[in-house]
């Protein structure tokens, strides 16, 4: 049998080096953008989303994360068109200390709310010390095995690390963009660690406190401020041995929450116990929760805290840009340390070392 | 006898109207001010201060206190003088609600300290919700019958009504003043209404407060937040037939402190009752207060937290300031309500409204 590379036609196919062929694109088109997929525009996504598409919701998501300059302003048109659609959802914020079985917990009670009160759920997390690396909350979606699965459920972990503020506005975002594409339940889930629980708090209607019978040592674990943010208590592993000593905490948290002001929704804090691996008191749970929304929508708080959330966010964004741009001003960079010390060596006053550094930055502004 | 009226000399007294006489003053002197008394030099203030004089104090005081530019400009250079004298006291923090008997207590306190550990003491209010009309706390010296006579004490009333910021940095300065001239013990009394505490908290070395034995709903009357800045909570009216109930409270508070988390210096705040009246135990709420000045002096943490609350002020003045500045410009002022409205009605994101706002107030600075 005759090879065919043996055939003249194909060593006649070796072709001589040669002068440069002209492109055979015009070269004018070269410099255009190369789409590698179709880019959505402002209205593709507002559609997909109100139409509940969760890959443009999720692709709506990754635009609010983006810190690409362009990316942020299209998003902001996004959110801005969502806006109308939101509103309509019960938020749940959702804290506990590391070991509390937070993520157990939010598997079984999301479970329980689709069952229960059908509808949709979102879940979201805001840790801003997250890193990729070291998994950030909700990053390892198998931790919810049952709720990662589920047809109605959205899950998306925590905004990459960033500045707490940058962080919650884009949790804040999502959930507009959530709730637009029909999500009527949004879970949002926070490490007991402090500041990020006041933005959660800042950002639902029930804010649910995870806690742990422990030895008092335990409790030590939360932070300042956080018992009297809650709405709600639960005491998680109140099953077997365990059961007493979740009651007994139980009592105790219920007496040291008589110690707190009164809250300005005029609703109890109520202190519960379940267990979240064997499921048990989950319903008692939730049915405390939808029990508050009731009570707050029909006394008028719920569209109050809303309302003052939303003010809430308006002024802490004025005022965190307020501090960037002084503590990021060049000039100020260069002092500031200089003038802590000239404070700590106690030959300034704190005021005068503030009025030092404040006359320098308006003088810099009007440059 | 001859009425010396009816004597000729006499009639000849009178004075016909004549042209009008030079002045007998330099009329080119006239505009100097006029002095009623003699005014301090800088100097005056610092070596008045720092030889004890209560008097020079005083007046020191009232310009630290007054809202003449040219007093205020005085005010830091003796204040800035006055700082290598000052910082070797002993700062108390007193709190407690309308009711809880401060007045009784800070006497009662007062005369314990100066008779028990020598020294003098400057007893300092800060009350931003004062109005001299409805009578400011230590307005009324004659509620501390026995300290306001003392001849080691010096009282001073809350600076007048004005922001929590400017009243907290005159009570600051004033501390300066007060220990430059020699008072080793200061005392600074707020009533319990939350905001004004984190002020005294950042001022102080230990942190008391006062509380009574209630039936629950009392309690409800301690602010968020401010049991946790306790160093020591003191039950009063530990006395007769309220002994037992002062008791129970006592328990029930450290109970609830068990729920908080330790706190950074190291020290277990302490729960302790006594009569302020009937002057029951009041040694043991100062021996507590000495212990723990001992105990955070050992561990390095009282110089700490005074470095950390010199620091915390220059930044407070700084960020008061940049949002002073921000909120009176005319330009926002005139916008702000505006932009909320459009947040409330969900026309813009809270994000979208900041944005707005700040790019106005930044063009505005550049003008």
């Amino acid at each position: 049998m005759e090879h065919p590379e043996n055939n003249e036609a194909y060593k006649g196919l070796v072709v001589n080096a040669g002068i440069e062929q002209p492109s055979s694109v015009n070269p004018y088109l070269k410099n255009r953008p190369r789409r590698k997929k179709r880019e959505l525009s402002v209205s593709d996504y507002v559609e997909g989303i109100v139409k509940g598409d969760v890959t443009v919701l999720s692709q709506a998501v990754t635009l609010v994360e983006s810190v690409k300059p362009e990316h942020q302003a299209l998003a902001q048109e996004v959110i801005e068109k969502c806006l109308p659609y939101s509103g309509s959802s019960v938020r749940v914020g959702i804290s506990g200390v590391p070991g509390a079985g937070k993520s157990t917990s939010i598997d079984v009670f999301g479970l329980h709310v689709l069952e229960e009160h059908g509808g949709k759920l979102a879940v979201l997390a805001i840790d801003p010390s997250s890193e990729r690396s070291k998994g950030s909350i909700l990053g390892d979606k198998t931790r919810m095995e049952k709720l990662s699965v589920h047809p109605k459920s959205f899950i998306r972990p925590s905004p990459s690390a960033g500045s707490l503020g940058g962080v919650a506005r884009k949790t804040r975002e999502t959930i507009v963009l959530c709730e637009a594409a029909g999500f009527d339940k949004i879970f949002v889930e926070t490490v007991g660690v402090g500041q990020s629980e006041t933005a959660v708090h800042s950002m639902v209607d029930f804010f649910l406190l995870i806690q742990l019978a422990g030895t008092g040592d335990e409790l030590q674990g939360i932070k300042r401020g956080i018992m009297e943010m809650a709405d709600g208590i639960v005491i998680n592993k109140a099953d077997g041995d365990n059961l007493e000593r979740a009651r007994l905490a139980a009592t105790q948290f219920r007496n040291a929450l008589h110690l707190f002001p009164a809250p300005e929704s005029g609703w109890t804090p109520q202190v519960l116990t379940y267990s979240g691996f064997y499921n048990l008191g989950v319903k008692e749970v939730w049915d405390m929760v939808y029990k508050y929304i009731d009570f707050v929508k029909e006394n008028g708080y719920f569209e109050y805290r809303r309302n003052e959330q939303s003010k809430y966010w308006m002024y802490e964004t004025i005022n965190e840009q307020l501090r960037d741009s002084f503590y990021h001003n060049p000039q100020i960079e260069a002092m500031l340390t200089g003038e802590e010390t000239q404070v700590l060596q106690g030959n300034l006053t704190s005021f005068v070392a503030a009025k030092n550094l404040l006359d320098t930055y308006f003088a810099e502004l009007k440059k």
